[in-house]
């Protein structure tokens, strides 16, 4: 057994001479003797490690022929730009650096990998034994009709945590594009319930739809990849012909005001809807952040005019045909997070969810991002202030380590598939659905998270983080001349750099030089066009987040001083 | 350390007294003062056994509670109706029967967990050994312009495997259904750069498109969930208002010809549209499977008469509008899978996939099932003769343990994505692409499943899986009068039973008190309405397959009695 095992994994077999057992023996000879034997293990050794070198030397090249990276421009990807990760421990990134000759470095992954991330060292070392574990014990085990403890497990911790006081149930799925499309599904169903079509349907028995059903959604926001969970975006850059020949959009997009910090301070900013109205308004800035989510707003001029806007809306007729409806309403929380991290007026989403509620109008929000502690807390219902009828939940749900996403209901939403048929029931459903290894590291993170006693970022009983920017450098970069507004929330810093024509926007190239520049201090960045931000995760200590601030300020500044050189050329 | 390890985890500690070091002391003392510390560790390891029963005797209705289980109509799923599965070994479940006092009994996993499943026992430790290794050295690290071992070796190994001689670049994603949606995006690039669409949309600076593009595509084929893999789908019980408020159906959907086993013999069934052509054929039935695939029938007149059907189909206008185009043929080569387990006429697979590189209409096959080993084949195209410009994979991909999906696409289709402008770019992509658990498991499982030293059901060089379903048991059932046909091909054997009204169809229970008693023998079945199957993993023995077709058998003979007491009832 042990034979075939070192021949299947050419285990390398060195013999060396039995060990003299006489007490007085010096070993010199036995030294002499082993010689080429402890020289064949140097030798094995070094080629192993050189041979490591070079796999790692030749990977950018070999990556660049037979990858196809998602989002990305492989002709704007040469091969020295390529970065080479060895490993990644917690929040930081070992890069092999093939042209410097310094071989490996750290970089602090300071865009939590497309926002996924959440381990420091010890969850990270945590859920690679749990991992091992679950793979050994579970593989994975198919999900429909069926109970295995990670899964159930995971699904108790969704419906105590982030679904307490509205949800009852958890559908299973691999990524926030599915778990959004499921809650279309589960969103339009119940609208369909409960405004009779469901009941039109089955008494006419009806072959074709007899009405339109459309989402209400904020310009900006951004649901996934997917047709189905695009066709609940406005129309941006992902959403043209060429990307999409599918996608008609089928919404009704409203512009959002949101808010920011300038020079300190922050500020509200007006969609063009809103001008008009608002002139009376005394006053457009806060005093401080907590003042934004006040509930106290909620009795302000402002709220009355958000209220009757959307209204407004409301009892419109949304579309061009007669059948058109408003069946869902779908909102990413507090921040718009692909769409440029905005952050929208958490009283205008609260209004809206409010009036939906009135309209029968079931409501999702997409925490795709936002949720699990992303924005300083568990779920961003704690933020808003309001609940929803369906919520979905992905990226930092399993600490950041493997795929799953988590579509969460009501009872009321999941007794609309209730019935006698499995015609009725919700036919929808990925191959791995709750797979088992992707609900054991959920259950570990969701309770290392909001543990005080693995989190010591945890305060107000785990129910906040705490500040993790240093306000001071906050306030600082806010007032900065390259920056036209920056946007802090939880485990998020971002920024805006002022930039006009081609070099504003998604497709810009604008910000490269200053992340190339960042990279070198050691925080790997990427820009989302002339926005850029800095994302931690709930654990890392305010320090760490201290001296990242610190780095971006002064390169912040040399950015500024290459910007002026280009303007007075 | 040690200590807060034991606090975190709150490990009972038992102090027993030190063990006397005179060697003529027999112990009996030492016996006696240790007595209340080993019953202490009887007590708790009694307490957590009964915890952990406890734990399983309460699940299934527990799970009842929570989950919102996938394709499924809950009102149909009573509490003891439920699968408590407490482990898996390879291809078997280790099932908790709380009712009969069995506690833990061994079924074996016939549907493959929704037909992901491949690992034998040894390949399951080995995955579950790496994926603790890399959650540990890597968690998961993004992906694009950057590369890192696991992503690199699972890329390649797909090229030189499944891709090998035509595909050049790998696009990862998270599950079958992300992966079709992410093929039809390229196909359509493709079909816009090779016709002047893309041209005519650069130069008119177009917002709006031109031209609407369909999908070409079998009735009765699957693609996923999703609502732009179901766009690719013919009208079915997923796809109405119901189910799919969205769905229109962008495709011209062709009916198939299929090929199945009745009474021992080969037969191949027609659709309406070939009755009138096909009067003058000889024969309709086949020497053996093999003669299904031989070549030899592109020669025949039925080539012909697919040929000149399928070229008539595309030279006619598919669509009501003036600017439809087919931009796209989908197919799920050989099985349709999710459809009813049917197989179609490999011969009108290869046609129709040759008269659309006739028409430079890209042509996607979709492997999600059919892939790595499923048809006892690594990849279709081996089976079919012809390559695909873009293929897909999921499912059995990582050897079954973790979801991974990969789209694979020729330099081609690469090539009209590339240009100067990130705008130009496939800009789509999940967070967790080419998550490095993923593929280091689908790195293992590709090189386990091919290799004979690990897989001893290789044969013919590591193109072939051996015969894994007795013939003679196999033909033994398609002579049974309760089955209508039956189909075999490499893991997978299928049967469509006898039924007629609402006992057909995906809706119908009429498998069910078939699969319980199946369920009873220790065989985890799981019916399509009124069709079964069994299927197994690419390292089954082929004595395992025999048992269940055996108990199989044994039970189709029960079930006619049943049915025939119902009838003369």
């Amino acid at each position: 057994m042990l034979f075939s095992f070192f021949f299947l994994y050419r285990v390398p077999v060195l013999v060396l001479p039995p060990i003299p057992t006489d007490a007085s023996n010096d070993l010199m000879e036995w030294f002499d003797e082993s010689h080429d034997v402890f020289n064949s293990l140097k030798d094995i050794m070094l080629s192993a490690y050189s041979e490591r070198i070079c796999r790692l030397n030749e990977s950018a090249k070999r990556a660049g022929e037979v990858f196809w990276w998602p989002f990305t421009q492989h002709n704007l990807v040469p091969e020295e730009t390529v970065t080479v990760i060895d490993s990644r421990c917690g929040e930081n990134f070992s890069v092999h650096k093939v042209r410097d000759n310094e071989f490996i470095t750290q970089q602090f992954d300071a865009c939590a990998s497309w926002w996924t991330q959440g381990p420091d060292a010890i969850l990270q070392t945590e859920l690679a034994r749990d991992m091992g574990y679950t793979a050994a014990r579970f593989g994975h085990v198919m999900f429909p009709e069926n109970v295995y403890e990670p899964a159930l497990e995971c699904a108790e911790l969704l419906l105590q945590g982030v679904g307490k006081g509205w949800a009852s149930r958890t559908f299973f799925s691999d990524n926030g594009s599915t778990a959004i499309e499921i809650a279309l599904k589960m969103a339009f169903r119940k609208f369909s319930s409960d405004h009779g079509i469901l009941l039109d349907f089955f008494k006419n028995n009806r072959a074709e739809k007899s009405v339109e059903l459309k989402v209400l959604a904020l310009k900006g926001s951004y649901h996934g990849d997917t047709l189905g969970a695009m066709e609940a975006q406005a129309p941006s850059p992902y959403t043209g012909f060429l990307q999409q020949p599918w996608y008609v959009g089928r919404g009704l997009f409203l512009d959002p005001p949101t808010v920011f910090m300038c020079n300190s301070i922050w500020n509200l900013s007006l969609p063009e809807w809103l001008h008009a109205e608002t002139v009376e308004l005394d006053n457009t800035t806060f005093s401080s952040r907590d003042d934004i989510f006040n509930k106290h707003r909620d009795k302000s001029d402002l709220a009355g005019i958000y209220s009757s806007y959307i209204s407004h809306k409301l009892s419109q007729n949304p579309g061009l045909k007669g059948f058109d409806h408003i069946g869902a309403l779908i909102i990413e929380p507090v921040i718009h997070a692909a769409g440029g991290m905005h952050m929208v007026d958490p009283l205008f989403q609260r209004v809206l969810v409010n009036e939906c509620r009135n309209h029968k109008i079931p409501v999702i929000f997409d925490e795709v991002c936002c949720g699990f502690w992303r924005l300083g807390v568990e779920t961003t219902t704690n933020l808003l202030g309001c609940v929803p009828d369906i919520a979905c939940f992905a990226k930092l749900l399993t600490g950041g380590v493997i795929p799953l996403a988590a579509t969460l209901a009501s009872k009321d939403v999941f007794d609309s598939f209730v019935g006698d048929s499995k015609l009725k029931a919700l036919l929808h459903g990925h191959s791995y659905s709750a797979h088992a290894m992707g609900c054991a590291a959920a259950a570990k993170a969701i309770k290392w998270f909001k543990d005080p006693q693995t989190n010591p970022n945890i305060i107000s009983e785990g129910r906040l983080l705490k500040e993790l920017w240093d306000p001071e450098l906050v306030q600082k970069i806010s007032s900065h001349s390259a920056v036209r507004r920056v946007v802090t929330l939880g485990t998020i810093f971002a920024l805006e750099l002022e930039a006009e024509g081609s070099n504003a926007g998604y497709g810009s190239l604008y910000a490269s030089s200053l992340i190339q520049k960042l990279r070198q201090d050691g925080v790997y960045m990427r820009p989302l066009g002339n926005v850029i931000y800095l994302m931690c995760g709930p654990c890392t200590s305010p320090e760490v987040c201290r001296q990242l601030l610190i780095k971006l300020h002064r390169r912040l500044r040399d950015f500024n001083k290459v910007e002026e050189k280009l303007v007075s050329c």
